[in-house]
């Protein structure tokens, strides 16, 4: 049971978000762009940074509902997600994304972690100001987003092929127009 | 030097949301409503959940930004924002106030430090589960902003006067409607 009384049957975030949807609205819409919107990281790549802040911060509901969208945007099969969260440099992504997951490891710890060398060196690998920029935000929002989900211990699902289930409709209706008893 | 190109002369979080005109607006609505909106909390107790969170962040700009929104809007002195960072069971604050301070204190080392224990004492003194829900987002939003400031290692004037000669301005200009070049 959560730690408040919420509106029954709604899984991890979309409890708390019902309570305050004067606040859902404007976080929706921030999420939409910072995880959907126009960007020279895909979307499938913003998922996984998402994703391996959640591991990292040990959060169940988001770490699964985000690996099965980065799933379906990045057409992969759960074992790829598995070795990703393990260890990200087994599974063939980029180096530069690579050299962004370093930065998005250390903001999970806090920001002062992020180190000169961490952001040259993924400068060097070919990553823009605004990548840079978009990976400290998405890992930073993810710290929210954990945080809010198990702050409340929030109920979540447990079994994973519910959130493998979701994935397809959550991609195509976005995070923009949010509701949380859909 | 932040770790990135950012406008020049804008301190803190104000530098990165100027990249990003799409984001900083729903993510000022957000903070507007939540910092500022209708509420059981007051606005000074909110900023004081904001400045302990990034106290324990070890947040510069994000603290001394939001103490100086704190003392306008508590119309205290800045030794009641020292005694009160130091050991906020020495001020003369509500004992539900602690009690949300000490959930928000978990909050800042993980969604899951918040103990039944804690949720209890704090029901016990007549918060309310929106009150609580309130604090646990409060200090999550905190861990994103802090996070994104000193994750791009932004620049700050480190006079503290610096925020308490613009707090006022900033009470009433609000969050919604934020301009990162005013």
């Amino acid at each position: 049971m959560a730690h408040i009384t919420l509106p029954d049957g709604l899984p991890g975030i979309r409890g708390p978000l019902a309570l305050r949807p004067e606040i859902a609205k404007p976080l929706s819409e921030f999420t939409e762009f910072l995880l959907r919107g126009e960007n020279s990281l895909s979307r499938g790549e913003r998922e996984l940074i998402g994703t391996y802040v959640s591991y990292l911060n040990d959060c169940f509901f988001c770490q699964h509902s985000h690996e099965a969208l980065a799933q379906h945007y990045l057409q992969c099969d759960m074992s790829f997600i598995d070795n990703f969260k393990r260890d990200y440099h087994s599974v063939p992504i980029s180096d530069k994304l690579k050299a962004l997951l370093s930065i998005a490891g250390s903001v999970q710890k806090g920001g002062k972690h992020v180190t000169a060398n961490q952001i040259e060196k993924a400068k060097d690998l070919g990553a823009t100001d605004l990548e840079i920029h978009d990976t400290v935000l998405i890992a930073a929002t993810f710290c929210l987003f954990n945080r809010y989900v198990d702050g409340l211990d929030t109920w979540a699902p447990q079994d994973r092929e519910f959130y493998v289930n979701r994935a397809k409709e959550r991609a195509e209706e976005g995070y923009a127009h949010y509701d949380p008893y859909k």
